[in-house]
């Protein structure tokens, strides 16, 4: 049986129904890994038909590891079996299972994808099974990925079993994807945002396939994020004004000459408000980036020279701009390149592109600590590429609004709870207020500049006060007191 | 005038006395970048003429860079002229700075040292004088260096002018060094430890060179660190044997058999206990260390088949450790080799040789986030090479005592008023009592196993309170209170 979509010979037989799949591959006890991330290339058949199957027969105990944030189908889905879940990493989105997590009940720990994915890929977190949506199988049996390719390849060679979900809502992707995956020891090649260093077709062993399911459904509409507000307008171009400054001279200056000035533009709405920052900034950069929204691509042969991303996805009210995308996705080959996330997240081409990062965090302490995933104890957000771009980006800028949406609640804080980026990597401090420039500035100094640059005038005060009291009572390099900035935090 | 050491033709008439030296080349306003590390090749003219001269003379304003822990003679000197130093950076090991930071009077950041000589060789910190330790110029111009390399190739790229002192108190270290600086947007070669990439000596333009000092001055004893207690010999003890059973299977089984196992000892104390418990545990490994106390050495041909390290010192007690390697260094061309810290503490290097990192902290929390470099408000300790392994470390090892050494505080916290290394990237805490293994676990068990694994009994029951008290008070997926958690350390 030869399909339009599954051209290789070899997997005659093995293009079932999900539910066929399902009965045949899901372990009673087991870990099951599903591709997509930001709720994009999430497999559409196989977390239905696993709800389905799982809760009519019972039994189970699972361990569910997902590419990134996934989709309000597969969350739906999944809520039906809460009990048959034992675990979740690296990442959750919202929905029952972020309750769960936060009442305690559901194993649940945040990783960094670089890591993540290793663990994975080296064995320490075992796969049984890995679901990943395809747009094609070729003649040769090579799978041409969708839109994600986030933790596909490390899923499939954790993995004992493979079930490839072909999605012919989507044309085949062939070309935009290089789906390279490190091995131990090597030196990864890339030099340059858009190399291709490996093939464009995933090519995984014939025994490893487990079954083929055919779907047409398309992406739903998207959930994982909010449509960028005015605040986030304010932020961007804060930012891409410091950045267009820095560019203008010394070592960002010479990148800019060399045409080789790298951005990674962080997540969510705020990425998509720095997709029109950009936009008349005079600069021409590369974008070096975990997951995207797809606007970005359509800056290409303007401000954007180049893409890498380990996903592109479409914000809330942006998803014809992915149909569009997906329709004329072969004038953007060799100009958009798809990577899993070992690689879009590795330190050293992070590292040796010189990347500017910009990451949004939900709160930062005066001296720049930044927390990245915690409201209170409970987790919010993911740490998402955070962990992994900080320690090696060239320039790294923390943005975020000056106060919650309502505007009662500093993001500026004496201390976070909770520190996924500490200060040593942290260089730049951006909200609507404006920007602190951390470089050379000893603790002290970094709380004055970031209290007075980037906290709302309403908090400037308070926080001013607490600042001046700790210096009193405490004293010392980096003066604070948990007693009094939990006080702070609860006035 | 050819000299023994100085053999250079065109360096006639650079070599001159120190006092000469500071007189000719010390800016009124500036930046001076003294290399050395763990109290090792610390220049010994220089920062003397350097006090005297200041101290003479008057109205200087200088910034201080060091390439790590100085010399107990180097702090002696300029603790005459605390008025004319603003700022120094990245690390204060002790003594009037240390508290003049810890007022708040000192401008000191302490920054990750893969960064730090980042922004150095990129110039957004500028060097006015690099002041270095070397062993000879040779023929060609050409400068051996001394027993450490630390942040020397970075602060002489910075550099305007730059001052060697050769130091003929020890041999001529040919061969010992690699003194390859990254350049930016390149590959690191580095595939092996002792993998050398670039020169054994030091090629710098002429013109940069601005005095040559001779000095016959030796090592004095070392103050930076303490000697080894018992119980770091027992940390040290239950963390090899952690690795020895990682190494007896999976991913670290494979390194094992295919010879590549290596580890990072952390530094101080610690190191040293490490040294000695690696013996017998029948394991073979290469270590790529940032600074390493100089007795690893010796397990050369032993339990060690290689060491990379950007400087060798020898602990208190353990000076005859560092004359005897010097003596002998030949016997150790090509198993050791010498880098700067740009190299040593390079993530991409770092992730590519699968490095086992054990790094000593301060204080974990029940979470397993680690303070490296704060008590209270002030200063302790450097944040040294942790946030430059953690983030890249294929197995990520915090030891430390579960207890300061009176036995009178727990080091296991409710929270931590400083985090250096979040919790993302730690796998393991190790203490005197016992190993967490916290890899695949959610937060709440995390803290139990840290508290029940880790913590000293006398303490263990008053963390269980407090975590039961904050998961039925505040839940969530990491529950914690800012005022709980600054009253418990309080009592």
């Amino acid at each position: 049986m030869v399909m339009d979509r599954v051209k290789c010979g070899l997997l005659d037989g093995l293009v079932m129904d999900a539910s066929d799949a399902v009965r045949r591959l899901v372990p009673r006890v087991g870990t099951i890994a599903t591709g997509g991330m930001s709720g994009v290339a999430v497999p559409k058949e196989f977390p239905r038909a696993l709800a389905d199957y799982v809760g009519e027969v019972g039994g189970f105990s699972l361990t569910l590891l997902t590419g990134g944030a996934t989709s309000a189908a597969y969350e739906d889905a999944l809520s039906r079996i809460p009990n048959a879940v034992r675990a979740r990493y690296p990442y959750l989105s919202g929905g029952l299972y972020k309750e769960l997590a936060n009442r305690g009940s559901l194993s649940f720990f945040d990783y960094g994808l670089n890591k993540f994915n290793k663990l994975v890929r080296r064995g320490f977190i075992k796969v049984d099974l890995a679901v990943f949506e395809a747009t094609a199988v070729m003649d040769d049996c090579g799978v041409v990925p969708s839109i994600s390719l986030d933790a596909v390849p490390s899923f499939i060679q954790g993995a004992d079993k493979v079930v490839i979900e072909v999605n012919e809502s989507k044309p085949v992707l062939e070309g935009l994807h290089d789906t390279y995956s490190p091995g131990d020891g090597e030196v990864i090649p890339i030099r340059n945002v858009t190399d291709r260093v490996g093939g464009a077709r995933i090519m995984l062993p014939r025994e490893k396939i487990g079954a083929v399911i055919i779907t047409n459904a398309g992406e739903g509409v998207t959930k994982s994020y909010k449509p960028p507000a005015r605040v986030e307008s304010e932020i961007a171009e804060k930012a891409v004004e410091f950045m267009a400054e820095e560019a203008g001279r010394g070592f960002f200056g010479r990148l800019r000459e060399a045409g080789r000035l790298v951005m990674q533009p962080g997540g969510g709405p705020l990425a998509s408000a720095l997709a029109d920052a950009v936009q008349g900034s005079g600069l021409s950069l590369g974008v070096w980036a975990e997951t995207l929204p797809v606007k970005w691509t359509e800056l290409i042969g303007g401000p954007i020279n180049g893409i890498s991303a380990s996903a592109l996805y479409a914000l809330p009210g942006e998803e014809p701009r992915l149909d569009k995308f997906l329709g004329d996705y072969r004038d953007f080959v060799g100009r958009v390149v798809i990577r899993g996330q070992e690689v879009s997240n590795n330190p050293e081409v992070i590292q040796r592109l010189g990347v500017i990062s910009i990451q949004q965090a939900l709160e930062v302490d005066i001296y720049g600590n930044a927390n990245i995933s915690h409201i209170g104890g409970d987790v919010y957000n993911g740490v998402g590429g955070s962990v992994d771009f900080a320690p090696s980006a060239s320039l790294l800028i923390i943005a975020l609004p000056s106060t919650t949406s309502d505007g009662l609640v500093s993001r500026i804080v004496p201390a976070t709870g909770h520190v996924d980026v500490p200060e040593h990597y942290v260089d730049v401090v951006v909200t609507e207020q404006g920007v602190a420039d951390l470089r050379g500035l000893p603790p002290r100094d970094r709380a004055r500049a970031i209290i007075e640059n980037c906290a709302h005038p309403r908090f400037r005060d308070g926080l001013l006060k607490y600042y001046e009291a700790v210096v009193e009572r405490r004293g010392g390099h980096e003066p604070y007191d948990l007693g009094l900035a939990g006080k702070w935090l609860n006035d």
